[in-house]
């Protein structure tokens, strides 16, 4: 299993009238926690993958939300990987906010497609070793 | 049941480097569509149920994405409720590009919260008006 | 001259905590405009354009908000060119309420550039054919 | 005169199809560096202030694109105040990419509005005392 915190700052445009954070920021919250799992192995980075000809497109989303984010506030996304990747690859998801409060947990699902032929493709071995040490 | 087919054309703004709408632009998709569905009944909208005093966080989101969608097609996201509203009301969604091929379908959960005291409360006799017709 | 109005409803997700439409939004909308404007002379739209080899990027922005915008109204956004292109082109924006204030004042400066070489290029001449007549 | 460098990362949601960040994102990234930059000083934030009733509203924008940004970047947005503020605020802005290539070039000009009455009202004193000592 590999978990990562990742920090994030609710920006000004995220909030809406209701004057919290719109849910759908939150899907972009999950992309940039698992980007940055993925930087910090060291070992290998998303934008990386892509140039070695492999993207990640996501096919399943699921989230929910049981408090609402404020503008300003520091979150702490913490991203896990529970399986090593294999066609596909799930990320589970808990939103904090600074008072360790859960706000949102959430799910993403992702498949490796070459860029190349635009189908199906293995996950790199970079990529796989990122995970290795963890299973 | 209520379904509504709100067209929705995509924005270059909404399209990522693979050269396909980024999947969290579908999040906001959902939530269009579920306002354009409110304003065809001709009897409510989203904007004056807030200004009466409720308003409708999401607390659950669901996604699939089966295709892509891409820049500049105008998509049709079909939006059914299938049971009266009581503490909550769900949402199911199928998206089609304009060669009726499903992209993407999904479901969003919402509840209805008093914008004064933050708690929640029962939904407002106009939307029940909404739907009644439909069950 | 050429001028289009182009009707935009505003988005929720698209509100800030101010409770008024987020500022950016505004640079989205023009783009939207300028869009529609193409398509609407039925000769020509910027997705064709792209699918021809020439891309336009932005090279400058200006924007003045004179009075909010709030969520769900139907924006006007007038959109004007007032010569025709050359390296570049200059599209002039003024958006409109329902009640017909005028709330922002803008300018966008487009060039054009060749997919293939990343340099810049000529107008395509399916272009320069859409704004014929109007100067 | 007050200078900040912000540092933002690239998101992937930033990018559009043409492979670069999408130019209305620059207007967001100008909020975050002088968010931080205010934050920078230990004295006050942009979220004390709207709690203490004041609000900060664009009124004008401007921004030059000389070279695009890609995706996962590190930026740094030097954000800086030339002049103390009055009734409104100037922030000039250069966005360099992590070779030091300039990308852009901007300003963004506020006013303070009360959030009470909705009606411009003077800089809070807390917000001079953060500027005081650069001019």
């Amino acid at each position: 299993m590999l978990t990562y915190d990742a920090k994030i700052r609710t920006r000004y445009g995220e909030t809406d009238k209701m004057g919290v954070i719109y849910h759908a920021n939150y899907i972009n919250y999950y992309e940039i926690a698992r980007t940055e799992m993925l930087r910090s192995t060291g070992l290998y980075s998303y934008d990386e993958m892509e140039r070695d000809g492999v993207m990640m497109p996501v096919v399943e989303i699921e989230s929910k939300y049981l408090m609402p984010a404020y503008y300003d506030e520091c979150l702490t996304v913490r991203v896990t990987v529970r399986e090593p990747p294999t066609a596909r690859i799930t990320f589970h998801y808990e939103i904090y906010n600074e008072k360790r409060e859960l706000l949102n947990t959430g799910r993403a699902v992702l498949v490796f497609i070459s860029v190349k032929s635009g189908r199906p493709c293995r996950p790199p071995k970079k990529l796989i070793d990122c995970f290795k040490e963890y299973f």
